[in-house]
C-alpha cells in the first residue's frame, strides 16, 4: 500500500525548528520524521518509523548471520546485580534510578551486561553450550546532563546490544572478530563510512575495544587519524619511540642562573643567548617539563608521582589515567590531577617551577626515591642519550645538556603527554590529525569481569569449573538515523541511501482532474506490482513547487513525475542525489523504473 | 534458516518453576519462551520473541488495514501533560515516577493519551486533516502492587495503543467501529475466543467502552454473560424492569411487632406465621432492604443517600458508584461507602435495622426529604404496585403489604443491587452467569476530555474552532502470549495456533550417523524450500523420549519424524493437537508437508 501524502501523518515545515543545532535534527524535524516531545525525547512519526525499522532489519540480519539469537529484556531492572558489579554507583548521575511502590530500587538500564550474564548462568552449565551470542534491539536510557544535537544525544534511544559468552580467550577473540566483521557489513549496507577507532591501547590486561565513529565536525568524540588509515582515541595512541642517541661526545651538564624564565617560551628564548646549542637553536621540545601529580587510587588513597615530558606539550590527564594503572600496578579506576600546593607542603625539596629529574650535582633530587619517595616516570620520547634543558631543583636555576641515562634515570616510561597534530601514527602510516566523530558502535572484549563477580562458570572439557569470558557490543540504532541524515543531505533536504529510505520511489502527480488522477493511481499500482515501495503525493490543491520542495526535503532517492507529458505517454524520472532527470515511457513504466532503481 | 535445538538458546525444564501459579507461566517458562528476571519482569528468550513478533505483525497489519499509522513515543515522559489532565495524581501508586538529575518529574507512561493529543495539536489544524488514527506498539509500565500469573500481570509489558481523532461524534463512532472490527479480526486470526464486554452502561454522557475479555477461571476481571451471547462488566448490567403490578385489590399496609428478626432470613421465617401471605410463602426477595450510604463527591464533600432494594441481594458499591453520578447530577469520580454510626448520629429518626421508606403511618419517615434531607433511590425492581415487607422506622417493628406507589414514593431509580446468577440479561438473551476473564483489549470512545484540557482544536467547515473528539484503544501484546498459552495447551505442553507458532514444523531426527543426519538436513532444506519455518531437533545424544517430550512441551503444531522408516523411504507426520500420526513418503516430502500444513 502506497504511502499517500494526502493522509500521511506528516506536515513538512518550511522553517527550521528553533532548537535544532545540527543538520540532521533540522531536516528530520522539517521532513516530519521526528518530533521533539521532551528534553532529549523524540517521537518517531510514520516516515521516521520506516527508516528506523529499515535500519533495525539490517542490524538484525547481520546479527543473525553471525549466529546471534534475539531476546528481549525489561528496561526496568532491579538494583542488585548492578550493585554487585559496582555500576549502580559508577554510573553516577547518568543513571535513571526508580523506586517502586515498596521503595525498592530499580534502574532504567543503559546497558545490560549484568542481566545477560545472569541469564546465561541460569540456563547454561557446560563448555558444550558455548559459544553463544545473544542480542536485543531495545530502548535504553541515560540521564544526560545535556541532551543535544537532536537524535545524537538523547535520554531514551534504541540500541542493539549483544553479548558473547566463550569458554576461553580464543573463543572471545573469535566472537569479537565476528562482531567486528558484522559491524563493518552493517555500516557498508547502511552506506555509512565510519572509522574503527582503537578505544584503548591494549595495555589494560589484554582486553580489546574499538569504537566505530562516524567522522563529522559535530561529533562529540575526538580521535586522531593518519592518511594511511590509522585511527584511535587519543587515549589509545602510543608514542613512536625515537632511537637512543649516542652521547659519548655530548657536553657535560651545566647549571645556569635563569632569573627571568617563568614559562617554557621565556626559557627557550633566554637559552639561545645564555647557553647556545652548537647545532641549532633550542626549541620547546628540548626542554624537559616535570610535573607532580596526585593519583587517587580506587580505594581512595592518594599517591604522588612525577612525570617528565618534552616542554612543547602538556600532560594529558586522560591518557595518563589510562596508562598509570599498569605503571603503578593498580587495578581499577584511577583519578589523576595536578598536585596542589597543599599536596606538596610536606615536600620542601620540590621547588616549584624549577623541578628537575634525579641529577648528580650533589643536591638531593626528585629522581632519588629515597629522598622524595615520589616515583618518576618519563614520556617515551625521553630515551637514553637525549639532551634536555630542565629545572635544577634550585629556585632561579636551570640545567643544560642534561643527558638521559647519563645524568638522570627514571622509574618507568609512561604515556602522559598530549598527542599533537603532526605526531607520527604508531603504525607508520603518516602524521596524525585531530578529528571528531559520533560513536555509532562499540565492540568490547570484556573478559571475565562480569562473569567473575556474578559467578558465571561452566564445566570445561576436564570437568573443571571455569569462569566464562564475555564480549559486549553496542550499536546505536537511533543514532544511525541521525548519522545517515548528517551524511546524506544537501541544503534542500535529505537524500536517503536506498537501503534505509522510507520509500523506493516518490510519485508526484502534477496534473488535475479525475481522469488524470485515475491514471496516476494506475501508475502507482504498476510500480507496486514490481515490489516497489511508493510514496505518492496525491494531495489536491498543492502547487508543483511545494510538491517538488517536499520531494527534496523528504529525500526518497528517486522521483517519478506524472505531469503534462502524460498526454504524450511520457513521464519523468529524477534522481534526488544528482538532480538528473530523464524521460520514461508511460507504457511499461513499472519494469523500467524497477530496473532503474535496482540498477 | 532453521532454528536448531543444538544451538538454540533454550533449556527446556522438566519441573515447574516454583513461582508459577498458572499454566501459561508454567509452560512458557518450562518451554524456554520466557524467563523471570525481576518481580513482574520477564526476559523473552528466542522462541518467545518469535511468538511475540508474530502477534505484533498481526496487530500491525490490522491496524494498518483500518488506516492506522505507526509512530513511536518515548516511554519516559515529563510530568506536565499528565498533571494537566489530572492523571499524574489519579494513577496513584500504579505510576512509576522518575526524577531526572535536575530533579524534574517524569513518569514511565502506562498509556499515552496526553502526548498523542499534543502531537496532533502540534501538526494539525483543520477538519480536513481528520479523521486520523495513530498507533504504536510499545513498552508500557505499571507499578503493580502484586505482579502475578506470569505474563498476565507484569510491571513492564508490550501494548499496542492507538488513538483516533475526529471532528465530530459521527466520526468518532466510525473510528470506534473500525477499531472494534479490527480487534475482532485480530482475535480471530490469533485464534483467541474473546468476549466483548460492555465496560459501562452508556449512562456516562454518551461515551462508549468495551473490553475484550478472554474468559478463563484465572482471569482477574469478573463479568456476566448469558447463553444468548450477552456479556458485560457487572457495572454495566442494567436490571430488567418488571411491569407495574395492579394493586387495587392489595391488602392495606400493616405494622407488626417483629421482636426477633435481626436478619432478612429471620424476618422471612417469622413472617410466614406472623403475617402469612395469601398466595405463597414470603421470600427474601419480598423484603425491601433500605441502606444509608455516604457519597464522597469529587470535591471531597459528603452527601448521604438512602437506597431501597430487594432483601435477597446486597448493595453493589461499584455498580452504585457508576450510576449515582447521573442520579445526583455529579460530574467526576464518586466514592460510595456504607454510612457509619458517626455519619448517622445527627439523624435520630433513622432507626438502624428497621429503616423503612416514606410511609403514611403518621411517623416522620425517610422518604420525606423535608424531614431527613436524604434522597431515597430504589432498585429498578421496585415498580409501582409491588408489595414489600420492610422496616417501620420503629425499633422492633416491620410493616407488611407496603405497596410501592401507594404507600411510599422515591426520588429516582438507580442500579444499586448485586447482579446474581440467574438474573435475566437485559437484552433478553437468557439468564446471566458469572464468569472471569483476562482483559486483552479495550476500545474506548474517550470524547473530548483530553482535547479540551490540552487545547486540541481544529477549524471546522465553517471556519469555527471545534474541540476534537478522541478514542483510545489498547491491545495487550504481552498478555496475548499468555492468553494463547492458556487457551492452547494440554498437560504435556503448549499447542500453538499456526498463526503465532514459533515454527511451522518441528523436525525430529531419531537416527544416528553422519549419513542419516545428512539426509535429515536435506529434508529440512526441502521443507524450507517450501517457505516453511523449521525447528530442527539436531541434538546429538538425546533420547527419542526427550525429543518427543520437547516437541510436546514446545508446542509447534506439527512434527515430522525422520526415523527408522527412512530406510524404506518413509517419514512420520504428527499433529500436536490431536496426536494423530500418518506416514509420508520421503520423496516429495516438502510439497506434501507444505500442503498438509497449509490445509
Amino acid at each position: 500500500m502506497a504511502l499517500r501524502l494526502s493522509t500521511l501523518f506528516l506536515r513538512t515545515l518550511r522553517e527550521d525548528p528553533v532548537d535544532a543545532e545540527v543538520a540532521s535534527h533540522r531536516l528530520l524535524a522539517r521532513g516530519g520524521y521526528i518530533r521533539r516531545v521532551a528534553p532529549g525525547g523524540f517521537a518517531w512519526l510514520p516516515l521516521g518509523m520506516i527508516v528506523l525499522r529499515n535500519i533495525e532489519a539490517i542490524v538484525r540480519e547481520e546479527m543473525n548471520a553471525i549466529g546471534g539469537q534475539e531476546v528481549l529484556f525489561p528496561a526496568l531492572l532491579p538494583r542488585e546485580p548492578y550493585e554487585a558489579t559496582g555500576r549502580w554507583e559508577e554510573y553516577g548521575d547518568n543513571l535513571f534510578r526508580v523506586k517502586d511502590r515498596k521503595d525498592a530500587d530499580h534502574l532504567l538500564a543503559p546497558t545490560h551486561e549484568e542481566v545477560f550474564t545472569l541469564l546465561v548462568k541460569d540456563l547454561y552449565s557446560s563448555y558444550k553450550d558455548l559459544p553463544t551470542i545473544l542480542y536485543q534491539i531495545q530502548t535504553k536510557y541515560r540521564d544526560e546532563a545535556r541532551p543535544r544535537a537532536g537524535l545524537i544525544r538523547t535520554r531514551e534511544f534504541i540500541m542493539k546490544d549483544s553479548y558473547s559468552f566463550d569458554v576461553d580467550d580464543d573463543g572471545l577473540a573469535e566472537s569479537y572478530r565476528l562482531h567486528r566483521a558484522a559491524y563493518v557489513r552493517i555500516f557498508e549496507r547502511l552506506g555509512l563510512e565510519v572509522v574503527a577507532v582503537s578505544a584503548d591501547s591494549g595495555a589494560m590486561g589484554g582486553s580489546r575495544s574499538e569504537e566505530f565513529l562516524f567522522p563529522t565536525a559535530i561529533g562529540e568524540d575526538t580521535f586522531v587519524r593518519s592518511p594511511g588509515g590509522y585511527a584511535a582515541n587519543v587515549e589509545a595512541v602510543t608514542t613512536v619511540v625515537p632511537e637512543a642517541v649516542p652521547y659519548d661526545d655530548a657536553p657535560a651538564a651545566v647549571v645556569r642562573n635563569t632569573p627571568a624564565s617563568p614559562t617554557i617560551e621565556s626559557l627557550v628564548r633566554q637559552s639561545q643567548e645564555l647557553h647556545p646549542r652548537e647545532d641549532r637553536e633550542w626549541t620547546a621540545a628540548d626542554t624537559l617539563k616535570n610535573v607532580v601529580l596526585k593519583i587517587t587510587r580506587p580505594d581512595g588513597e592518594h599517591v604522588l608521582v612525577a612525570v617528565g615530558l618534552p616542554g612543547d606539550r602538556n600532560v594529558d590527564i586522560k591518557r595518563l589515567e589510562v596508562s598509570i594503572g599498569d605503571a603503578l600496578e593498580i587495578q581499577g579506576e584511577i583519578e589523576v590531577e595536578q598536585a596542589s600546593d597543599d599536596d606538596l607542603r610536606s615536600r620542601p625539596l620540590i621547588v616549584k617551577g624549577y623541578l628537575g629529574p634525579g641529577l648528580n650535582l650533589g643536591e638531593p633530587l626528585l629522581g632519588e626515591k629515597s629522598v622524595t619517595g615520589i616515583p618518576y616516570f618519563v614520556d617515551p620520547r625521553v630515551v637514553e642519550g637525549t639532551r634536555w634543558v630542565t629545572g635544577a631543583n634550585v629556585s632561579g636555576q636551570h640545567v643544560y645538556d642534561l643527558v638521559a641515562g647519563r645524568d638522570f634515570t627514571w622509574d618507568g616510561t609512561i604515556e602522559c603527554a598530549q598527542v599533537l597534530p603532526g605526531d607520527p601514527a604508531p603504525d607508520g602510516s603518516g602524521p596524525l590529525e585531530a578529528a571528531r566523530g559520533i560513536e555509532m558502535g562499540h565492540v568490547f572484549a570484556l573478559g571475565r569481569k562480569y562473569a567473575e563477580v556474578l559467578g558465571l562458570k561452566v564445566l570445561d572439557q576436564n570437568g573443571k569449573q571455569v569462569v566464562v569470558t564475555m564480549g559486549s557490543y553496542g550499536f546505536g540504532v537511533t543514532r544511525a538515523v541521525a548519522a545517515l541524515a548528517e551524511a546524506y543531505h544537501d541544503d534542500k533536504g535529505l537524500i536517503w541511501p536506498r537501503a534505509v529510505a522510507p520509500a523506493d520511489i516518490h510519485v508526484v502527480a502534477t496534473g488535475k482532474g479525475a481522469e488524470f488522477m485515475a491514471e496516476a493511481e494506475k501508475i502507482v499500482e504498476e510500480l507496486e506490482a514490481q515490489g516497489l515501495k511508493v510514496l505518492f503525493d496525491d494531495r489536491a490543491k498543492v502547487s508543483p513547487g511545494v510538491r517538488f520542495g517536499d520531494f527534496e526535503l523528504l529525500g526518497v532517492p528517486t522521483m517519478l513525475v506524472v505531469g503534462r507529458g502524460l498526454a504524450d505517454g511520457m513521464l519523468e524520472l529524477k534522481d534526488r542525489a544528482t538532480g538528473e532527470a530523464r524521460d520514461v515511457r508511460r507504457d511499461g513504466v513499472g519494469p523500467e523504473v524497477a530496473a532503474a532503481i535496482r540498477g
